[in-house]
């Protein structure tokens, strides 16, 4: 057996993702839809299980390193923040979830606060983690985009601050389930939309309220091609969360985590005002974060 | 039997509300929840009948005027809409419902759409109808808080134009919907809280984007009282409502058409800004509208 055999998870509001390691390459890798927001305490050690199983077969004590949000207040068991200014990942406040079954050991990793203005995360510190294992000493500014996109200013490896956008979020609220669900399709997509509200967001922060009835209206008294209506509001929102996180007047480098498409559409928005970003893949930042971790507290205990 | 007897009907896409009307005073009053939003078109007749039953005991033809949703594409039976600039109210443009119901015969009025920015209203130029009626010639600026506000322009009775704001249904979404529901009440109200809001997001309509989560941030991390997050998430919207309106720049009247509490919330937003508005009810001024719609149909007709 593989004496440096190991799990590496990534526990989420949607979904859990676990990777069986040997040291720090992927040798297999598992996911779940049962993510901590349908999960109540005691649900989390069985779901753990049903997906990792087969990797127990004639194991104990498997480590298992767990980041997320399955270390908030309603996840397994809640894990501390760590206030910035910090250096990301701190595994030194991970906290043991209370495990039944011999086969494994978990342990948590803690999130980032700020107190002001307030702002949490969840996850991402280990991504971020991940990027400065890669780039010691990163200088600059890590959007990460998603349900709650996150920036996050980091200066010479340390966050100095954060700030979360609801944009994901409001973007799937207001498709669909409001009155524009009528008028924004599943899929389709029209770049110039796109772009055009973006820039005018971007520009005119004020004019986003106005704007929103527009895209039913618009459909109402005229015919759009499939995907306008959806893009529109994209790029509404990606221009509200640009225009809210000040980009336009960083001169700092940037760096993208995310996965297609997302990270190629806040690629593309960030080339539109003259700014070429790097593009780090989730995945891969996310379990280099937790090898980081896993390192550092092999190191703690000798 | 009462010569003048007539239903006067407000059916949005939540309720349904009809008068028994003799001539312009109301009579009696009901009110379903079978909003139009729940409704295929050939439940539409028996939805009104389930409701106006009692009062058509002996009667036949009896005139049913009605405004709002109804008048959808989704709705019983799609009526125009009167483009901008044009008098509130346009009777002549109302649309007959199909009945078989002998005891009933129903007239749906139109809406008002405006091409650029494209932009379209149900029942609300009922309400400025009725507010026209009372003060003849009226020019200002007629706002009509709800789901989906409205801002509309007047000039010497005339509608120039007019803004949605999605402000409820966003509010309502985000409020159970999303991630900030885990802090935000269902009742509950801190005015303070709105009132910092309010004036925060209307100087600085680009901070509202990264402030939606800090309601959630600020729960986790500090103890908040009850109803500060709720009137903080409402401050936000209103402010970017009022923000996007340009109503700081604006010099024209004011009035508000619209019920409690919000019609008192957004009066007491405008005091903030020095702004001393006029509030109508509601009912009323679609009481006014339709009885208006009334008088000019049956003059159409002699």
């Amino acid at each position: 057996m593989d004496a440096d055999f190991w799990i590496a998870a990534d526990w989420g509001t949607t979904y859990l993702r676990a990777w069986m390691m040997s040291g720090a390459t992927v040798v297999a890798e598992l996911k779940s839809d049962r993510g901590m927001g349908k999960l109540r305490p005691a649900d989390f050690e069985p779901a753990l299980l049903e997906l990792i199983e087969p990797w127990l077969a004639g194991r104990e004590n498997v480590e298992v390193l767990v980041c997320g949000m399955v270390g908030a207040r309603q996840g397994w068991i809640e894990t501390p923040y760590m206030a910035t200014p910090t250096a990301p990942g701190s595994p030194g406040a991970a906290v043991n979830a209370p495990v039944r079954d011999g086969r494994i050991e978990v342990r948590i990793l803690p999130g980032l606060c700020q107190a002001n203005p307030p702002d949490v995360m969840r996850g991402e510190e280990t991504q971020i983690a991940g990027l400065v294992l890669e780039q010691p000493g990163y200088s600059g500014i890590v959007c990460l985009p998603g349900t709650h996109s996150k920036w996050v200013h980091l200066n010479t490896g340390i966050v100095q601050g954060f700030q979360t956008f609801m944009t994901g979020e409001v973007f799937e609220l207001m498709s669909k389930g409001s009155v524009l669900r009528h008028s924004i399709t599943d899929t389709g997509w029209d770049t110039e939309a796109f772009i055009f509200e973006f820039r005018a967001t971007l520009a005119n922060p004020a004019s986003l309220w106005a704007n929103f009835f527009s895209i039913r209206a618009q459909a109402l008294l005229a015919d759009t091609a499939p995907g306008v209506a959806r893009a529109r509001l994209s790029g509404m929102l990606v221009g509200a969360e640009f225009a809210a996180a000040g980009v336009a007047a960083a001169d700092a480098p940037i760096t993208i985590i995310g996965d297609e498409p997302l990270a190629i559409i806040y690629r593309d928005a960030f080339k539109l005002i003259g700014i070429e970003p790097s593009v780090v893949e989730a995945k891969k930042a996310t379990l280099l974060g937790l090898c980081a971790a896993r390192s550092t507290m092999k190191g703690d205990r000798t």
